[in-house]
């Protein structure tokens, strides 16, 4: 076996996917392929709290390989939850069922209170879960970790608890800007060791959810989401680990997001691949972006609409199949266990 | 006077501008202006149920004109819900505080049991306190009329009850595609007639809420909810109101609602107005769409967002100035007053 048929059997399809490489078919996962969906994750969870479960590396890492025993999936997604590194800053967190903060953070005080995250001393569970799913992933499937955005985690942490709106979180970044951008460098560079870390401990590729910043306009998403993430980015340009920016409601600033240096970028399900590569050029890999509701759809229809998808995304690589947003607890297993053998069977061999 | 002048002194600045023609300022109001920020509306409340309110003309037309008596606006908006004529069809409707639909609507059958609405036999209520508010407002006051669009009364209708994502709705369309289309037909031509009967009872021009047409991907969007606005709309072609189509969280489909037979598109916060005015070209009022956030900024910021909106929205008339989406509850009154004093100042006497 020559040495680039040996590297390219070794690299994971969706790591070459990532970089624009070819790889044997479309690489695919699941936004919360480990979740509530699943039987054996409610078996799990029915008897450990969510908190307790992120910081449980067996049962971490038991919830993190459960979709790739079913499923023949190119990815394992780290389980854990984007406000896990926040904990690690010190802040008193709980989750009922989303993340509620005891105390907001809305001064410039109760930013300097936050530690600056030292992984291994402040989440040594979540380095923990990162190396024994890598030990026990075979080598074909990419292991991907993650942290929230630093907006996004914002959001939550001014707000105190979810919404669907952010209403105290928008009204704050516009009414103090200097109690934002404190506490967005502080994420920006806790939130840089933290995914550092994980790819230290074996991820292979590092995901950043801007699960909010599209609530933000375009020039809110301009001045304050975006130049935290350019901060974040920048400090992990020496990692040869690709980075995946899931650009969450964001198509009004995909512009803006085509700047970014990441290779590659998540889009949720309401454009096409084919707009968003308009605007983000060759450059990048898209990740998506079927619609969560056609999984409840009749499997021809299932199969129509991954198809749209698969066009949408054009031939020549540089797609990494997912759904456009996380898979709803009410879904079919069999239904994800469909998609995933059609995207493959579909792209084989496929230029 | 000649009757030139005559005419443009009768025409209120809303509608002038809705039509493209030059207006002595750029018209403004606020989605939701009648609304529980309001001391006076919340008043009311307190001793009306909602549905109560929509149903009885002279409490509803109070409301309807509250905003007007405490700001400069340039319209009013009818105070009703989108519900309202589903309630007519003969749906079993409560407010919880959202719309709750005791029978969801799922197959042929029920969408058979559907009265097509005759307005003034179904909803004379609503006919009246539109000749009410008429009759109140001074001529340079323009009265909105509005409904909701078909795919967004059919979210409520097929998932009993509001919802973030309305997952049992987009599951539905996907399933189910004869009695989507039947329901949405059946929709489109009452909804037609409702409005129809609005313009004739005073409304001057008439709103249709894409609320959550955005929550459909690209390809839905154009089989699912885009033919049957265009249905609607086709119904009143003949009529020489303003038609103003709320695109919600619709910017990747705003390339489909360009050729929507409506003189105003309204945009929400994300993106620019100079980014859907490329999108829908020059043939197009914009309507929009200043972050709600914003009315919780320092006044001299909240100018600023103002300016900026003026400045994307760019010289030339065709802008109807406006939130990108409701205002929200703690929003203070005095920001509103603030709000529409400067759109004014900033914009009088300007091509």
């Amino acid at each position: 076996m020559s040495a680039l048929t040996k590297a390219k059997v070794q690299t994971p399809p969706l790591i070459a996917a990532a970089r624009g490489e070819a790889t044997p078919h479309t690489p695919v996962w699941i936004m919360r392929q480990a979740g509530r969906y699943l039987p054996e994750y409610r078996r799990v969870r029915s008897k450990t709290e969510f908190g307790a479960l992120t910081r449980t590396p067996d049962l971490a890492a038991e919830v993190t390989l459960q979709p790739v025993r079913r499923f023949n999936l190119d990815a394992a997604i780290l389980f854990s939850d984007i406000m896990v590194p926040v904990e690690g800053m010190g802040v008193d967190l709980t989750y009922a069922p989303g993340p509620v903060i005891a105390h907001p953070i809305r001064t410039l005080k109760d930013v300097a209170k936050l530690r600056p995250l030292v992984p291994e001393r402040d989440v040594p569970y979540v380095l923990e879960t990162v190396r024994m799913v890598r030990a026990e992933l075979p080598p074909h499937v990419a292991l991907i970790g993650f942290a929230g955005s630093p907006f996004t985690v914002l959001s939550y942490l001014v707000s105190g608890k979810p919404s669907k709106e952010f209403a105290t979180a928008r009204a704050f970044v516009q009414s103090e800007p200097e109690v934002t951008a404190a506490l967005l460098d502080h994420l920006a560079d806790s939130t840089a060791a933290y995914l550092r870390a994980q790819a230290e401990a074996g991820a292979q590729a590092l995901m950043l959810f801007e699960s909010w910043g599209g609530l933000l306009g375009r020039g809110d998403f301009a001045r304050i989401a975006l130049p935290s993430v350019q901060r974040l980015v920048s400090k992990l340009k020496d990692l040869d680990v690709p980075l995946i920016y899931f650009a969450n409601n964001c198509w009004t600033v995909l512009d803006l997001i085509a700047g970014l240096d990441v290779q590659v970028v998540g889009l949720d399900w309401r454009g096409s691949l084919a707009q968003a590569r308009t605007v983000l050029g060759k450059g990048k890999t898209v990740q998506g972006n079927l619609d969560p509701a056609s999984l409840f759809a009749p499997p021809e229809v299932l199969k129509r609409r991954i198809d749209d998808v698969l066009a949408d995304a054009g031939p020549g690589g540089g797609h990494i199949f997912n759904l456009g947003h996380g898979i709803w607890p009410e879904t079919d297993p069999d239904a994800v266990a469909r998609l995933v053998d059609h995207v493959h069977s579909r792209t084989e061999g496929r230029p």
